[in-house]
């Protein structure tokens, strides 16, 4: 089917020809992907329409195929390694990475004077998110499935480092705290039931205040686990 | 094509057949479905092979089609609306009651004499989301999607109900403070920022002891969010 472009959507349909390999069919979408929540605009019913929507459903797609793609790659490795190889692939961090990579930075459309609020900084991840919940919308799960697992993947993520980066959230805040001349402490809190069925409750404190706590079958992953949600919480 | 069952075979074939209307291709992954970590055995790897990698596929094909659904259902309402929605329609809770509605209760196959155990106290949810694994991998996401969208949302789910039910997790934790005479109390302990960006830190402490700290960008949300995760901790 032929059809009519402005100049600016041309230059939008080679965009998304480049990187999905396939003209978009329906161009919209990926525009609606690319507008940033800063630029959003009332429609007739009062709804702002941002790529956020698109963004919850990028997520959910994205979230499948990898899931899917790693418990066939990695069939004797149980739930707790896919689902933490996964929540490494999928983090804000290395999707914005993958975002600028494959070229959607410079598609992105935002408000530069609202450039320093709170939801610019996942700018990239969150609109990779959008656009492949656009691919999808746009082409099915048959084609976003091929996009994801070979233009993203393949092409770009090096599964063998995201595997042996055993992130250590405990080494990361008290790194974070000599940075930053404070005082961090780990302390027992609590400890439960006998033997091996005991839990370790730990608490996190920042100089004086509590920061976090956390709960594990040894006392290093109730560490591990308070440490991830203090870097949560100060956004290390 | 032909194949030979078992007697045993022949009734989980039946009764796969009623559940999702097809035959199954592979009877051995619903037989993997159906068996519960407490009867795990090793194979020649030493991997133990239980229904946790299919629950953890399982889970993820869950959530994008319901992802999916409320997307295309609610053209007009907010990422926040659909995630919330979403993660009622796919709690324990809810999976559980949803798979005893289809009778996975009476496939799922584990060790009595471990029924105690903390694994066992989402056993029926865990075993919906291990199913839909099962389907996918046997039937591919088409017929799983309609599975889902079909079978259990459209026949089982009242949409309207569970959006009307506004979880109020602070009601929650008070009202359980008072069946176990506990005193609750919510504390604010930080305010930050100025006027429309400003951030609230709640704490919640049960007698003497922090439970849990909740941000918000009001008051109540920060209260909601720290009860939530206070109901999270204390298993509420």
């Amino acid at each position: 089917m032929f059809r009519w472009y402005s100049p600016q959507d041309k230059k939008l349909v080679a965009a998304v020809k480049q990187i999905t390999g396939r003209k978009p069919s329906n161009i919209n979408v990926y525009k609606l992907a690319f507008s940033h929540t800063s630029i959003a605009k009332e429609n007739v019913d009062g709804f702002k329409e941002s790529n956020e929507r698109l963004e919850y459903l990028g997520d959910a797609v994205l979230g499948m195929v990898i899931a899917e793609y790693l418990f066939k790659r990695f069939p004797y490795k149980d739930e707790g390694f896919l689902t933490e190889i996964r929540s490494r692939i999928v983090s804000r961090e290395s999707l914005g990475q993958l975002g600028r990579k494959i070229g959607l930075d410079k598609l992105v459309v935002y408000d530069t004077k609202r450039k320093t609020a709170l939801s610019f900084k996942y700018l990239h991840g969150d609109t990779m998110e959008a656009f492949i919940g656009a691919v999808f919308l746009d082409k099915g799960f048959k084609f976003c499935r091929h996009f994801i697992t070979h233009n993203m993947l393949n092409a770009h993520i090096d599964l063998k480092q995201i595997i042996d980066n055993d992130t250590n959230y405990k080494s990361k805040i008290i790194e974070w705290a000599q940075r930053q001349s404070k005082v961090v402490k780990f302390q027992m809190v609590d400890e439960k039931g006998h033997s091996h069925q005991k839990q370790f409750k730990i608490q996190i404190l920042i100089g004086e205040e509590v920061i976090s706590f956390g709960m594990g079958f040894s006392k290093k992953n109730a560490e591990q686990d308070a440490a991830r949600k203090a870097c949560e919480t100060l956004n290390i």
